[in-house]
């Protein structure tokens, strides 16, 4: 399943770790203790991290890449939960949830993460406060990025989710041309935002036609950013650019 | 806004409040200063509570009836972002996020609420340990079924979400016959589960024809409730009776 576990020797990969907010909040003899349990692991597109239901042993910080968190009916359909990119933490919180993985993971792109052991954060959490009040902020911002997806999936058609998605990429840019790269593959943008590939190239078409984005390949050019955001926001509680958008700290890596 | 403000003096009242996992963590001096700041509220069917992005005072408890959390287009759209009944907390972690309503609330029938000063429990959290590790079992409770949510909107089909709803109204039962009042009004349920009213209608029918349920004004009458389950998990991760469902608090009010 991992493609390659190895120690974590490199000083610069540990370091943006440790300069996370929940590392700053951990007791310092259980800090040491995950830094010398971490491994590297690097998964290329598509290699499963683990499976929904298995014993969660291990959390992970997410180097460079993107992670999918999704769940699979029977049938093999996919419903991505989360995507989780470079700064993220998953499945930190698992230890809070029985103990087991409550979704699938795989990598969405080539992905480096390092893999530490849960039952250290869960004893960081259980004794100490600090670390407690930490996991609690980010709770929070996650609670807020799911209470905003479900909004957006319940208000706003087909075009102004795909209209929402590149806004985002915009990185809260108040007006003017904006050119940016898709962060992962179109069919992986469509079942993140609960469509079939055929009801996104429909919906992706009569975006361009309302806004004039252009999506060429996984380049996509936004001639007026104000344009596109009167199209996408006329579906939502919010106002451009979102104060959720700009307060979530994962924001940084993708703006 | 609010119909009655009154203090609460039923010890019933406050019995249900005090039996509550975050009541039991809290240090016994703040649990006093709660209860003696404690104010019944009663509000009748579409009665507001909160306003988003008002300044987040109060939090509360629902001693009966339903709170709709919501949140509104420009044009008066509105997408249900929680739906939260007897025995749940209402906007208990606003300190958290910045100390604004990050939604708005409305009675969804007629309601009764206890209103706490949420000064009080950011206070509590602060202070001691065994709150913030409350604050986090229920946060993790909350976002499971916010996850639970998200899968259903991306997999489920319509006549699905609706079979969903009425199959976790049958209480985990696990084979025959099941007869049981709906907790709210339709347009509400078609709200919560993201759809407009006619598709709600067209869905039911569908639903209807597939697994036999009867649905009469507020009475459902499920004839076989195995039959409904298949129809309605072959759009899900989970195998029914989902575990995730069994395991949250609040089912057993309405269950």
């Amino acid at each position: 399943m991992l493609n390659i576990l190895q120690d974590v020797k490199c000083a610069s990969t540990t370091q943006t770790l440790i300069k996370t907010d929940l590392f700053n909040a951990l007791p310092s003899d259980i800090s040491a203790s995950l830094i010398s349990a971490a491994k590297n692991i690097f998964l290329n597109k598509n290699d499963a991290l683990f499976l929904q239901h298995d014993s969660a042993r291990w959390f992970y910080f997410i180097v460079s890449g993107w992670v999918k968190i999704y769940r699979e009916t029977q049938d093999g359909e996919e419903a991505v939960i989360e995507l989780l990119g470079e700064g993220d933490f998953v499945n930190e919180s698992s230890f809070l949830e029985d103990n087991h993985y409550t979704s699938n993971a795989a990598a969405a792109e080539k992905t480096h993460l390092i893999r530490l052991p849960i039952a250290l954060l869960e004893e960081a959490t259980k004794r100490s406060h600090k670390t407690a009040l930490a996991m609690l902020s980010a709770f929070a911002i996650k609670r807020q990025r799911q209470a905003q997806e479900l909004e957006g999936l319940k208000l706003q058609n087909a075009p102004q989710r795909i209209g929402c998605f590149l806004l985002r990429q915009c990185g809260g840019k108040l007006n003017g041309t904006h050119s940016v790269s898709l962060p992962y593959g179109k069919s992986l943008i469509a079942t993140q935002l609960g469509m079939k590939g055929e009801t996104f190239s429909r919906a992706l078409k009569k975006l361009k036609a309302a806004t004039h984005v252009d999506v060429q390949g996984s380049k996509v050019h936004v001639p007026e950013v104000l344009e596109l955001a009167d199209f996408v926001c006329a579906g939502c509680s919010n106002e451009y650019p979102c104060k959720e958008f700009l307060l979530d700290p994962r924001q940084k890596s993708s703006a």
